[in-house]
């Protein structure tokens, strides 16, 4: 390992418990949810494997009223739920690696599909996501309700093995409709001035901690108003700076670990074209100087250098990953072995978004194996050898697929492999999609595979 | 009964098999699919119930290669599948009527999410309704395979009891594609000419017929080229007429009962708004002319002296039936009771659609119980006797939710119902809109409840 990047290779503690390193794969949806257990625990223990300290599985709601259908989710409504999800937490601890759950309610951007319940938000208002009806405005009962879910989401949580229990508050959702004065037209204790509109992600965290904080750690997801005031499918981008900052100060004593979030979706998990890597990364910053507790963020870092000064700035304790965790399951570790030119790039296409919102199943255009590793028993690092490595194959066209390929048929040991291709480069369309203006890192998907071209099939035409 | 309406109660022959009556639901989609089959099992019992001859489940794709996640189809690609639908089968049975199973492939229409199958059709198009990806050109041994997956589907429907097993060909799916011209641009035996482009179709229907002729009937459906030339999601608007009675002489020896739609989804489905009761008559009745076996066409008909004119007519030998099915599971029995008033007549609002496919639970405006027979053990016709019926309950409000309420109440035999209203009128925003042009049919919700209220509620303001 380059000694530069041994500040990634700490151990970090968060509450009660310590992560292993700075690698921090944070929740994100995959469409595997809790009805496709093993799916689910394959594709997050494969990170572990890699080298990631943390890994957290998708949104967990805790309540049927926080119903996910026609998309997937985790939901963790009864046991049954939670012994689903704890295959994940057990696959992720045989690497050594801390396991996160992100329990989650959506208020008023619930399809509730499944269970047909009323929406239910802190005021009247429509979901921004949604069609066909008003989410009815919570009264005391049902807030109080709601907690209790949590809590008991909580408990079973942490029974079934998870070290890390969110109380998720970002992305438009339930929290942040509370935190919002656009969302929260209360007139009660819950809202109003800001400790009001506060108030229920407060009681919720004390509520949690009071039931599991002395086993679990306790993160929290928060969303700051970036740049772009993009307002997401949820309608809010996210509460302004100074006043989470407030809210932080307010909850540090609750709270274990800051997981901070720019804008809603379109902002946080921008595109290539929109958003450059670690746009986040001052709004974090200014969270991590308002809190004693380790804060995490993502970027879609995928350089060591640039990941360790973020660190070395103080902006993070943790980088937090999920597209480039995709792309590279073995990220942490290629650093640790100082194998840097193997490290997959993520481009910031978004394929894995595409494909989990249209198809709830999620999969990368640079990592063919991810979600595939329990079903189809692929892995990103190890591949079959050929029965017959003799056997000449010809593959015409050396674009993406024609090179991903290769260097599959490379690694299995074929010494035959014959990849044709007219123009002069490699890269088909992408030769030139990387050319315009904000693509450039589309040609990542080019670019590793040449590296892995020349190491794996030495002679091509 | 009245006299005019017995021809609708007539058995009619199809195949091996014989319909009690002249009333039949057409196949629909319910978002219940395989995965819910008690659910499933009790949203089409209902129908039986209600005196529908004939009652079908949605579209069973045969292959892993016609998956329809993330939206929800009942799947029949093993005998567990199969298990699951025969729920439907005997619940349907314990009513004395027919059940019928929708055998189906989607082609370059479907989603694929959960099997992550490459698309399949007859020529490398693109789907107009999935995003990334053409569809591979299915060679021979594709057409083969999914012709036995086809058969064996087939086999395992009759095995768990389906009396009436469709070829489905309709709405711009596999044997549509097939069909086209625009879409089948092979140059083998399965395209170019008319008897080339069928092939597929007909082959297919004579290996189910082959498999389980003797023992269900056969039934197709198909898609002709109607008025408004609404290509629908997939992209085909159906066959145009002259070549689809060339077909169906072609196939008539095969197919025991002929299932005619009209266009794609926008126009066979049209809402009210749009397309009249009826609008697929003229359609029908030419392929009528053209074959020798019963033909069922839905109308959206919720009059029985028109339905009654409709059979006689010689358009259709069945009343097809979708949405007023779900609108009035107990249609056929109140006319045979002559109870007209009684008949809750569809909207054409296309909620039930709407509910379907974004929230993949049907509902609908009519009849609150739809799709809740099972797990809430709702009856669209009987309601559980007030445990204390003198309470009196106070509801402010005689728009659609305020009057149903008040109905139900007053069949649960409460004495003091109270239904206060401050305009003169009930109907609430209805009574604007069904005043706009085409949008009569909307009233249909109020018209309903007034009869059931003046019944049940003798004395409201």
């Amino acid at each position: 390992m380059d000694a530069r990047h041994a500040i990634l290779f700490e151990p970090v503690r968060i509450g009660p418990k310590t992560l292993p390193n700075r690698f921090y794969q944070v929740p994100h949806a995959s469409g595997f949810g809790s009805g496709k257990p093993r799916t689910q625990a394959a594709f997050r223990a494969v990170k572990a494997e890699g080298g990631w300290g943390g890994v957290c599985v998708e949104y967990a709601p805790v309540s049927p009223d926080s119903d996910d259908l026609p998309a997937i989710s985790a939901e963790i409504w009864d046991d049954l739920d939670a012994r689903a999800l704890g295959l994940a937490a057990e696959a992720i601890h045989a690497h050594g690696s801390l396991a996160g759950l992100e329990l989650y309610h959506g208020g008023a951007s619930c399809p509730n599909g499944n269970s047909r319940a009323v929406r239910l938000a802190p005021s009247q208002i429509t979901s921004g996501v949604q069609w066909a009806g008003l989410a009815k405005e919570m009264d005391t009962t049902d807030i109080a309700r709601i907690q209790r879910d949590w809590v008991q989401a909580a408990r079973r949580a942490r029974d079934v093995g998870f070290d890390i229990v969110y109380v998720y508050g970002a992305h438009g959702y339930l929290m942040t409709q509370f935190l919002s004065a656009h969302a929260n037209r209360r007139a009660d204790g819950y809202g109003g001035s800001l400790a009001n509109r506060g108030r229920f992600w407060l009681e919720t965290l004390a509520a949690v901690r009071d039931a599991i904080g002395g086993d679990c750690a306790i993160a929290t997801r928060i969303a700051v108003h970036g740049d772009s005031g993009v307002p997401g499918a949820e309608g809010l981008p996210g509460i302004h700076l100074d006043d989470m900052l407030t809210l932080v100060k307010m909850a540090d004593d609750l709270v274990d670990l800051w997981d901070v979030t720019v804008g809603s979706w379109p902002e946080d998990s921008g595109t290539s074209r929109y958003f450059p890597e670690g746009h986040e990364r001052r709004w974090a910053h200014q969270v991590r100087e308002a809190t004693a507790k380790p804060v995490v963020a993502v970027g879609r870092y995928s350089s060591p250098d640039l990941m360790a000064e973020v660190i070395r700035s103080g902006a993070v304790d943790l980088i937090g990953s999920a597209r480039q965790a995709i792309a590279d399951p073995f990220l942490p570790r290629k650093i640790a072995e100082g194998r840097l030119d193997e490290i997959r790039e993520c481009t910031g296409s978004n394929v894995c978004i595409l494909r989990e919102e249209a198809f709830n199943h999620i999969g990368c255009v640079q990592n063919a194996t991810a979600g595939e590793e329990y079903r189809r028993g692929w892995h990103p690092e190890s591949f079959r050898a050929a029965a017959d490595p003799n056997r000449p194959v010809l593959i015409v066209g050396a674009g993406p697929a024609g090179t991903e390929c290769a260097v599959v048929l490379g690694k299995r040991g074929f010494t035959a492999v014959h990849l044709v291709e007219a123009e002069p480069e490699i890269g088909g369309r992408l030769r030139w999609a990387r050319q315009l203006p904000t693509l450039g890192d589309w040609g990542r998907i080019i670019d590793w595979r040449a590296v892995q071209l020349a190491r794996h099939i030495p002679v091509w035409r």
